[in-house]
């Protein structure tokens, strides 16, 4: 079955037969999932973001988001893409098939170059069978260090959650207020939210043992399914717009650490928060060693802004040293440009560039930005 | 746990906390899934050459293989990459963590490049459970069409298997005369080989669902599991070497359709190998759209070769009206030079041919080679 709909949303076509999708790049994205969803189909990345941004913005960012543990970023869902580069020329890269290695992977290039080397306008999505049936499992803790210690045991039992979220106290209290209401208990000093997928026989057995592997020092645990766990997920997405609740204000960075190195940054984070005097709130995706920390301030204070300014470079400096990156997948954009050479070698940022000036000589696509 | 064997056999380190392995070019595809394996964890790329592939070749070719249907190619996990460029300069690529955008996707550039732009010296690999077990389906079917139409109902039933690989009447028969027994039974003209893993309730459960969903047709259909399982995986590996029982020389080709196209691909290389007065043998993975073309030949008959030629071009003219590649995972190396402009656009392929003469401007890296 291909479904044609080009004169409706930018969907171009779905087909079941071939597992693929053929999308414009201002689909939005949950909308696409729910358009696979309907005919059997999984499109699995799954930005928190999902119900405002579009297939063209996770593709240039290579989002992420709350499956990437088990599925990985939007990069393994892009077959083929259609570009426009500075030039006027219209590339074709990559293909409609779901493997292929002719030529050089300039897809991949371009997916994740934040439009600075040209503009996607068409994008060919690999699609997969819709698992049967996901259960999710709400741990809390009494606190931050004891979820991040629970992700190495969770990982250990073989078992590959299709979600493994992380929430600080003050992600969870920023959600209740949020909310009006007691979302995750009152008791929650950190909480993990695990997901798994796949028949109904299997979820079941699953999130019993990953039960067991929480049970150390959890204050609670529960299973939910359908729009219970819906609404637990739909608490999480909103943590974000929430933590305005605490301070007007956060800088919310994206970073990854090796998966054994979460204890650290979590602690790391809250004794630079301390020295800094800040109020700060910490989640994602645990699963994938990505957690947002958020530095909050108001920008009224001065004093304020600056020592969130001084954190964020803190904090970024801990995440090198612990051998990981200062953005996972929201991008460099303007406000980290300041801190990529943390992180990139003068050789590999210089190749950068050289690639940058050979695709966009006059620098007009989105300049000053990524590099 | 983190193994540290870097003295042994080019495993630098392995890591059942951070679900990640660093290990130098050298390392046997199948030794790293061993060790991986011996430690709870799974690498899932899995080329049909495993036992004598390295990964520094996988890399560079981004090699596919049996299981990349459910976990996609080599690209999907490599997370880092150390290259030493033409001028000496060595750069670090990627990162140690399990996501990660800052900068532009450089690894994603080394990956499949066939050695033209600089020479890997290690790979951080990124590494997932192990699934608790497997079972295979082998159905049979009285002709290579009624396989190639099977696919789709299988990839219909929405479970995703590990494996889905076709052998044809001329790969099963090749395999029997070089085993010197009857493997796959005596009335088969073709075959599927499934493979689901996951939970014990869950794959038994997926492959009664496989089974009826490949019923129709069906000459045979026989579960197993373990050993005799194995038995059969070792037998579809042995079909490329086994083609020499058939005739000494072979153009082996590497193709890929969208999935729905899959019978008229087969149809295809029947009619065209008809034409040119040749036999074939199709066999590979299914589940992708990927099928290795075989035409067999004598070189002492120069026009048997000759014609062997001529059918590969035609072969190519097909896969690109059918919406396809024409290399999934084995590359275009020199012998397949002649025949990307098929695929690439002017425009894509000269961005490619820029992109070489930025890295490599004298031209020393492997050249002459994929471009």
């Amino acid at each position: 079955m291909v479904v044609s709909t080009e004169k409706m949303d930018g969907i171009v076509s779905m087909s079941r037969a071939d597992l693929t999708a053929e999308v414009e790049p201002g689909v939005i994205t949950g909308e696409l999932k729910r358009r696979a969803s309907e005919m059997g189909l999984f499109y699995p990345p799954d930005p928190a973001s999902s119900e405002f941004s579009s297939i063209g913005g996770n593709i240039s960012e290579n989002a992420g988001g709350l499956r990437a543990i088990k599925y990985g970023s939007t990069s393994n869902y892009v077959l083929g893409l259609e570009v426009v580069l500075p030039t006027g020329a219209i590339l074709w890269l990559g293909r409609h098939t779901h493997k292929g290695v002719v030529g050089y992977s300039l897809k991949d290039l371009f997916i994740g170059s934040e439009g600075t080397l040209g503009i996607i306008t068409r994008a060919v999505l690999r699609l997969i069978p819709m698992p049967r049936t996901t259960s999710v499992l709400l741990v809390t803790y009494s606190d931050a260090s004891a979820s991040a210690s629970a992700v190495k045991g969770i990982l250990g039992t073989g078992i590959l959650p299709s979600a493994l979220e992380f929430m600080d106290r003050a992600s969870l209290s920023a959600v209740s207020a949020y909310r009006g209401t007691e979302v995750f208990g009152e008791k929650a000093g950190s909480a993990l939210l695990i997901e798994v997928d796949g028949t109904e026989e299997e979820t079941g057995k699953a999130i019993e043992k990953i039960r067991a592997a929480c049970r150390e020092g959890a204050v609670s645990m529960e299973v939910s399914h359908g729009p219970e766990a819906e609404g637990l997920w739909s608490a999480r997405r909103a943590i974000s717009p929430a933590l305005a609740k605490i301070r007007p204000f956060k800088l919310n960075e994206d970073v990854v650490v090796p998966l054994s190195k979460l204890p650290e940054l979590v602690s790391g984070v809250d004794r630079i928060a301390g020295e800094m005097d800040l109020r700060y709130a910490n989640f994602g995706h645990a699963g994938d060693g990505n957690i947002h920390v958020n530095l909050l301030y108001d920008e009224k204070d001065g004093g304020e802004h600056e020592r969130a300014l001084r954190a964020v470079d803190m904090v970024f400096d801990l995440v090198i040293r612990l051998g990981g990156t200062i953005s996972g997948e929201h991008g460099v954009g303007i406000t980290k440009l300041a801190y990529i050479t943390k992180e990139l070698s003068p050789a590999a940022h210089e190749l950068m560039r050289g690639i940058k000036r050979l695709v966009d000589p006059n620098n007009i696509m989105n300049p000053g930005k990524a590099l």
